[in-house]
């Protein structure tokens, strides 16, 4: 059975297309949108040789971001500025939703970091939040909906990150399925994500990591626009491999 | 008399700082807000030789920006990525509100386009809406406030830009005050801004025009942050004749 996809919004920008699309999830049961950001598909002329997008045998390559907590779809796209690397990298950009949506379970909303808009990108274990199965939503309702719809995306070779509880979501995914993600997440961080803690596991089991502290910048947006090429960059570069 | 201007709020973006700031204005009778995004600061390692921003005898250049219609100062912020190239050309971009707030003069919110969120940068004639004097606001009160506040900030040589409402605003301040702006406006243009109208005009009395038509472009912020970069910099270039 091919799941449905409705097309909600298109706007075009640095030469691809912001697409915002509505779907029924049986996975988290009820209605979901989700924005996936088209690079410049090929052309004689275009600037992209190392992948060329359409039904022509070749495919785009794939990051998934995964937003904070109170977010939507909606906010990486608009505020980021991803685009303009994602663009010029040949990367095609999917921002989902941060949970589910319209459920109208008691006490959903209550809190901002519980609930409604706080998936934390996990599959919760109690029945009276048995519809929280974000990570499944991620991992495999997300990729096979996207396979069956955009041939001309490479599911195959994908990419994670995020931010706040999104860029804690993106690493715990990746260290679950590292046959899944070609890239690691990126290290966007907050003091509830304890880096510290990080960095001593990763010094234990002698594993790679470089971490990057930026002064004087806060949690927000800005700081995600001011250092958005660099990891794009850096997700392009290790989806080559 | 100097005018109290209150911080409420700053983000580090691009290595400088996007800083809110609320003031009364009696120009509007209300309390308005405005942005200003301040690049980078001198150091003897900066990027920006050109100019120095500081109370050191050296003075940054500003960029004005005119929203549009149903914005407030915070979209062109948040949306258009403009930060990016305004500090790599050590330029300070100035976003205002787009109408006086607050005021419940009957009426005021009924329509998209006419009201509140809908200064269209002129003064109202009308009685009733005598705190409509948003030309007023841009061209004489900002400067003013903007050099009492900010000596840092070379309000003397400024450039003009802006978007929908704000680009036919911007337009119309640049022909009325060829003086006290260097740039000129950006053609951002809309059907109701009739850009075959100006370029007719310009034909017939010879000025130069550069009127680039984006196909497949919708009238969003995506559209902004598409081309912001070359606006940013034509600006910047014609700061520095």
């Amino acid at each position: 059975m091919e799941t449905k996809l409705t097309e909600i919004g298109s706007s075009k920008m640095f030469g691809g297309y912001n697409k915002r699309y509505k779907h029924f999830s049986p996975t988290l049961g009820c209605s979901m949108n989700f924005h996936i950001y088209f690079p410049p598909s090929s052309s004689p002329n275009q600037k992209f040789p190392q992948i060329v997008l359409g039904n022509n045998g070749h495919v785009g390559t794939v990051l998934y971001w995964l937003s904070g907590l109170t977010c939507t779809d909606e906010n990486f796209i608009a505020k980021s500025g991803a685009q303009r690397a994602a663009s010029h990298e040949a990367l095609a950009l999917i921002a989902m939703d941060t949970s589910p949506r319209g459920l109208n379970v008691e006490g959903e909303a209550d809190s901002w970091d519980f609930g409604v808009g706080a998936g934390f990108y996990l599959n919760a274990k109690q029945e009276k939040w048995k519809n929280w199965r974000m990570y499944d939503y991620v991992v495999k309702e997300l990729p096979e909906l996207l396979k069956e719809n955009f041939p001309e995306l490479d599911t195959a070779r994908a990419s994670i990150s995020g931010h706040s509880m999104g860029g804690h979501g993106a690493l715990t995914i990746y260290l679950k399925n590292l046959d899944k993600y070609k890239g690691d997440a990126d290290k966007f961080l907050h003091e509830q994500l304890m880096p510290n803690k990080f960095e001593e596991a990763c010094r234990k089991v002698n594993a790679p990591l470089l971490l990057r502290i930026q002064p004087g910048y806060d949690h927000s947006y800005y700081f995600i626009a001011t250092f958005i090429d660099d990891h794009i960059s850096h997700h392009a570069q290790a989806l080559k491999l």
